[in-house]
């Protein structure tokens, strides 16, 4: 679906929150864990009760794939019913896969996750352009033509994200190079609100940075990571949204799936999750309507 | 395994050559498709035969991680055996699949492809290191510690590489910044031969920027695609070598694993892979051992 229908949703729940299922061993609830249980198993469980549990107030969840890699073979199962189970209960499924290649090897790619025989339900995907245009095209051809969207990699939001996406190249920086790309390559596929089927994703540590993108790209829809358990704050995010309190989505996974750590000893984990996404929400509610 | 041991294995065959499994419907001959095997069976059929025809001249296959992804689930079944039986028949295994994130998600990827108990026997890995060293160290630190390695993007083959990477960023290029980072990261992990277990993808298609890059950062064993189907020739190559010819693999996909569709029906497709695998190390070896 494109960023249109996403902002739509998130008008609706008037929450631009997405949470990251980043499962974890030590983030599983010892409740759901036992020697007849695989830990597979157990992920699927924490998964689908985290979803019953937000989605009525939280529009979108982003699955990072990584962690369901990790188990092996096996964590691509976990991740196809987790992205499936998440469109079923309503949300907006972001899969955090950071992609990328050129030529056939990309079209490879979005056929896995981008096509409409797709093993895996996934409305956006996430996209590391290095490669250029050549990296992003097939991408983008695939989202267009299947009505999804995707997120290319721009400023991310770990420490030494400057090093190569900071470098003063001509008048800008690398990142500003890749993030005037998107805003060029994206004037094909423009919505109703505005937003191209070509997002960015720019982290909440840069407030500065965020600020300035969303004023630079207006046509780019937002991912935000690094609020939360990365050291983000609702401050931080304020200059990702447009005068409408539109355009991002901010992300937090292991601050709202790992809740129950600070409040109990997780028999109350979905609870937990629940309790400090309504936070967050609170929390973003004074910086995305101002 | 180290670089080192890769190179050893190079001049065992006197071959600098990793064969690309890249496969598709279209590439698959005929004979082994039919109304009952799937085409996830008749993929994995075909890639033995390919091993079988090529491990005694090849030292290296690299088997593309979209062509599977794109099967859906299955398809992960299809490249965690055909990891294994290159490895089984010898053959230096390099997953292609252009992984990169930060912290504890850049160690989920890396407990998923460079783990002991991984799924999948990969000696090393492509990571894509536009996140800085923060997505780079997790992987390399995973490689150190399992006797693997990995390939960082420095200066891609396709047409739009340049977009982002030729930009100008003070004295020198994006790309070199990247060579650069990955020439002293690498310090800690130099073998017998001098690579550390930091290697760096630098295609053919860029014959001056490839030789740069040589001479540049000795102790980085570089990975070059773009040779054969995607236009380059030994002479673009050349330069990846040092002076004892060591330093570098050459990819070939398509057109060996292809190469039956210039042959015959695909009856053949085995011997023709053969075929055209030793033409290219016959191309090579007027170059590498210059």
């Amino acid at each position: 679906m494109s960023f249109d229908t996403l902002q739509r949703r998130i008008d609706e729940l008037q929450n631009p929150t997405v949470v990251g299922l980043d499962p974890t061993a030590a983030l599983v609830p010892p409740q759901l864990l036992s020697a007849e249980v695989t830990l597979d198993k157990a992920i699927l469980e924490y998964n689908f009760a985290l979803i019953d549990a937000l989605c009525d107030i939280v529009p979108a969840v982003k699955p990072q794939s990584a962690y369901y890699e990790a188990l092996g073979v096996v964590g691509m199962h976990v991740l196809q019913q987790t992205c499936a189970y998440a469109r079923e209960r309503g949300m907006y499924v972001i899969l955090d896969a950071k992609r990328g290649d050129i030529g056939s090897t990309a079209e490879a790619y979005a056929q896995a996750y981008l096509s409409a025989t797709s093993d895996y339900t996934v409305d956006a995907l996430t996209v590391n352009g290095y490669l250029g245009s050549d990296g992003i095209l097939p991408f983008y051809d695939a989202a267009k033509a299947n009505d999804k969207a995707i997120f290319i990699l721009v400023k991310t939001s770990n420490p030494s994200s400057g090093e190569l996406q900071d470098l003063d190249a001509g008048e800008k920086k690398v990142f500003e190079h890749m993030g005037d790309l998107l805003e060029r390559l994206g004037a094909d596929s423009r919505g109703e609100l505005g937003y191209s089927r070509l997002g960015a994703v720019v982290g909440a540590p840069y407030p500065a940075e965020l600020a300035a993108q969303r004023l630079r790209t207006p046509s780019t829809f937002f991912l935000v990571p690094g609020y939360g358990a990365q050291g983000g704050e609702a401050a931080d995010v304020a200059g990702a949204f447009d005068a409408h309190g539109h355009g991002a989505i901010v992300n937090s996974s292991r601050a709202i799936i790992g809740a129950w750590k600070k409040t109990g000893d997780g028999s109350d984990f979905a609870e937990a999750a629940r309790n400090e996404a309504l936070r967050m929400r609170g929390d973003l509610a004074i910086v995305s309507r101002s």
